[in-house]
């Protein structure tokens, strides 16, 4: 509906057939916040979005995140009065109140969306380090992190530890397939803390792929490679953000 | 426009007029995000939202926070490619890129959204007692608080400090006008710090105003009341986040 009127848009909230519909009104409103804190904003042209959770949303035309919102499960309660449809959510777990007062609406649309699309996320390489860290038999057996981005002449090492048999090790992280670069990178890491040390130094890659012509280089180099996808990162942070919660709450 | 072709939709994004304008897109996309992290969204029914200033969300139909997002000040790219309009939103700061794939549009609104109303927040309870420690004098001069919610037989004591004399002192923070209930609730407290420590105690409302039948029940029970508002606290937090900011940066 574009330029409805106040009338005509309550109706057609009202007989909106269920919560499951998905609601975005557009139009001149002011709001009012009363819960723990308070607000009051001031009326201007605003982007008011309801979800089938019961959450709300207030956009104002600039800024990412919302001047106002109330949470999944808030009660919603329309009226017409002095010449404005008042939309009123409450949220009854946090006694919250939000009030839009809504003077000139230009666009109402009430949406049957559909979305049942799973959402995948996969680390950062700072993650991957995080997850390493968390269990770092993902990278080899035996293995023990001594220190993260440890400095040395050309940089920081990523992740820097001891093998099972007690040699000092370089691990070089990235989030996709490794190409020469980074070959050429924990090349001189190694070969830096070799003078450094005077000790016999490992070179690890952990990536989720290796490039072809890195394969080569690796291995005329004497480095290694193992398969470390930031998925399987994701995964073990998300179990360790869990436990934690769980045992938090017990 | 309601279910526009793709090639209409792209042709309506291309000659909007300027970055000015607030652009409401609904139907049927995938996203894929690539920056530190990655991510992908599977196809469903999602709501994106362009803002002048430049920022970007996809709403899915639930959850109050956007599935994804990018920040003001992103760089947009429309293309048409495979029956798609691809949409593309990279940050340059963040080398961030979000690529949303809209295989059908249900809603496209272009809209001209004027919003300079001003945006006023006033304390919660927790942020009055805040401000007060920050600042002891808006209570009285020579205030000193020692503790937060002390713990007394029927409850806790909002602050409990030293007044300029040296005199205990219980204050109860109210956001809102106090009334008899408040009087008699700091009495309480009073009375029985008085029955802990045999000495002598005094008692101060802290709100922005004191109902009127609460007053004389104030005076009669040899308490006090000191006007503190919600905005001035407001103010007084806002000035010390802006001060740790400035000594954070310098």
């Amino acid at each position: 509906m574009e330029n409805p009127h106040l009338e005509e848009a309550h109706e057609a909230l009202r007989v909106r057939r269920s919560r499951e519909e998905t609601v975005l009104l557009v139009g001149e409103c002011s709001v009012k916040y009363e819960g723990r804190a308070s607000s009051t904003l001031e009326p201007g042209d605003r982007v008011l979005l309801i979800k089938q959770d019961g959450s709300l949303q207030v956009h104002r035309p600039f800024d990412l995140s919302p001047v106002n919102w109330q949470p999944p499960g808030s009660i919603l309660r329309l009226r017409i009065q002095d010449r404005s449809l008042i939309i009123r959510a409450y949220n009854p777990r946090g006694r919250e109140s939000l009030e839009i007062v809504f003077s000139k609406i230009a666009l109402l649309a009430v949406l049957d969306l559909r979305d049942s699309g799973s959402f995948f996320l996969h680390a950062s390489e700072e993650e991957m380090r995080s997850a390493i860290l968390l269990q770092p038999s993902i990278l080899e057996e035996g293995f023990k992190p001594l220190a993260v981005e440890r400095p040395i002449e050309p940089g920081f090492i990523d992740i820097l530890g001891l093998d099972g048999r007690g040699t000092l090790t370089v691990v070089e992280v990235k989030r996709r397939e490794a190409g020469k670069e980074a070959v050429l990178q924990l090349k001189r890491y190694v070969d830096s803390l070799r003078m450094e040390t005077g000790k016999e130094i490992r070179g690890i890659i952990a990536a989720p792929g290796l490039a072809r012509g890195a394969q080569r280089m690796l291995a005329a180099l004497g480095l290694e490679f193992k398969v470390i996808s930031p998925q399987r990162c994701e995964e073990i942070i998300r179990r360790d953000k869990e436990r934690r919660m769980t045992e938090f709450l017990t």
